[in-house]
């Protein structure tokens, strides 16, 4: 029951086999003997020397502007883990499609078959003219955080590791209307987020950031704290968010929390689980397709707000409620670096996107067109 | 005269402007709830999954199958020379417009901001995952020789730098076709290439390879002979190529030559030099934009077949003749490596679809609907 059904995973191999993917180029003008000469050479010519002569911008005579590379290693697709680039190319080719759906952006989606911090990095860079903005996307954590900031360093187009940030904002823009629905302050509770990956991090930061909480992170081996000689640097930086420097186990972290934020893995959480925290729950189950908890179970144990990734439900937090806005806004008013005010933002200006903040409707639908000119407005 | 106007100039730039380049990505199916679920996630987790455990090809279920990279770092665009990854974009989004609009081969312009050969074939190598085909595009010469070769040796995919084979398969249907008209057999003549980096090296081969007549290649220096000590390692091949050693200037070069075929610059011939050959003389002015010597001056001065590069005069010697067709048979057919006997037969194909052969027709029109299929049937 929890799995998207067999039926529905042929359903999904056959529209791709059908269609041969998602993505086609098209032109944006007729060729014919006329309008070759103007396209093409000789007249492009003269359009290429007066972009390498400083006289034009690349932008004002290419698609680069509106153009935007979707860059996965494939080393951390969606649930499925390190599965190589030809493994995230559908995923990718199907990111590219949403930046086209959602924004109007173009987008073409690039697997590396390097790994390394240094291959990617280099390999982004070498291509990075070809683009208006980089998208990052399932690329392990701790190397995703080093290949994000040495390219945003680096390159003068904005660049987002969309796993990270996209979700960061989503979770944020859900939690500020779960806060009004249960009636909390955001600076007098306490978070429990499941699971310190690159979306861990990420969404533990901006929390951070935007209210200097009591965030507690717990990974694989418990809680996050000053007492482990194991953390890397950005655990040690989630351990300085764990005000009170709690230790233990996931049980132990969860007595008087008011927030649980899932960015784990399947089942990860349990309804005992969630009658430890504070009465009025807010329960964010994020791991895909299968939730750490499903909504029955969490509502059964006392949850007022249950979000997932998931469209079978109600509260789907989905990426594509921020980075389609984000990106549109950075392209449109020459941003070069998505910054965190940029993020907060957003999350923000998602928020306030629902009019009518109830229990089951924390974020907008993702089908809500007035998502990206909200968002890009902002990002300036 | 000689030039594109620059009233052409100008429409160029406008027509690149107004529409803001000359591609866009676009979308197979509609994405609405219902079909999200199946092109993204969480349908598309059991794709990739058949994909990463090899049940599935990837070229099946993505747009990889008929997708090409255009590729090139700016370092010899047109008759520009080197004007760097942003000045090349605008030719390399119209090569991936000429892909689409006679092969519909979905293509993408890829601009690298590294120039070393190992740097070059680093970056191709890492994001070769992504593509159906490679085609090379602009690079200088000679680095792009060891470029392309190391790249088809690594890949198994299509690799070919047009510049080069795209040029050389062009000009032998024109030079088959050429010789009919004046009732000459191309292995009893002499050939004099003009020009010895990419394109002159891959015509001298591909004219050698199938006629082993005497071909005398000339560069800045002169004739290319085993008496000069400059010689790099392709310019020590066109110098086998020169069966009586000769060596000297290009008018030495000239004398007693039936054919001339021009791939350096503007105003390198004049009609005197086309005096000193055989009667009946042939002259590829291949020269972009301006032709090495005008039609009408090589006319005057005897010549009864003239080519350039140009749509404006009879005879256009365009690799849009060649590559979209040797690329969607290589698509088509499942081809990794693009061979000799590839590329004569494409030319021998080419050639014949001239079925009435004059001094004003040796190849066929560039709109002409047969070439692409009957050049894709033969790469197998």
């Amino acid at each position: 029951m929890n799995n998207i059904s067999n039926e529905n995973q042929i359903e999904s191999l056959e529209l791709h086999k059908k269609l041969n993917g998602k993505l086609r180029t098209s032109l944006t003008g007729e060729v014919n003997k006329d309008t070759l000469k103007k396209f093409y050479t000789p007249g492009v010519g003269y359009v290429s020397s007066q972009v390498s002569n400083g006289l034009i911008s690349l932008n004002e005579v290419s698609w680069r502007k509106n153009l935007v590379a979707v860059i996965s290693d494939g080393s951390a697709v969606l649930g499925l883990g390190d599965i190589g680039p030809e493994g995230a190319m559908p995923v990718m080719e199907g990111k590219s499609m949403l930046f086209k759906r959602f924004a109007g952006i173009d987008s073409v989606p690039i697997v590396l078959n390097v790994h390394t911090v240094e291959e990617i990095v280099n390999t982004v860079m070498a291509i990075s003219p070809s683009f208006g903005g980089i998208n990052l996307e399932d690329i392990s954590a701790p190397k995703c955080f080093e290949i994000e900031k040495l390219l945003i360093e680096k390159l003068n187009i904005p660049v987002m590791h969309d796993d990270q940030h996209g979700t960061a904002v989503v979770v944020l823009a859900g939690l500020i209307n779960a806060l009004k629905v249960v009636n909390k302050n955001i600076n007098e509770i306490k978070i429990v987020i499941l699971g310190a990956g690159a979306a861990g991090f990420a969404v533990a930061n901006l929390i951070y950031y935007y209210s200097k909480t009591n965030i507690v992170s717990v990974d694989s081996k418990g809680i996050i704290s000053n007492t482990r000689n194991d953390l890397n640097n950005e655990k040690k930086i989630l351990s300085g968010f764990n005000k009170d420097q709690i230790s233990g186990s996931l049980q132990d972290a969860l007595k008087g929390a008011d927030v649980v934020i899932g960015l784990s893995k399947a089942d990860a959480l349990n309804g005992s689980d969630i009658k430890l925290m504070n009465k009025n729950q807010i329960v964010f189950a994020l791991a895909n397709p299968t939730p750490e908890i499903m909504p029955e179970e969490a509502l059964n144990a006392g949850a007022v707000v249950v979000a997932t990734g998931r469209s079978d439900f109600p509260n789907q937090i989905n990426n594509v409620l921020a980075f389609p806005g984000i990106f549109k806004g950075a392209l449109l008013n020459n941003i070069t670096k998505i910054t965190t005010e940029h993020k907060i933002k957003s999350a923000e200006t998602l928020a306030n996107l629902v009019l009518n903040v109830s229990p089951n409707q924390i974020v907008p639908d993702i089908f809500d067109d007035r998502i990206v000119p909200e968002i890009s407005k902002i990002i300036k």
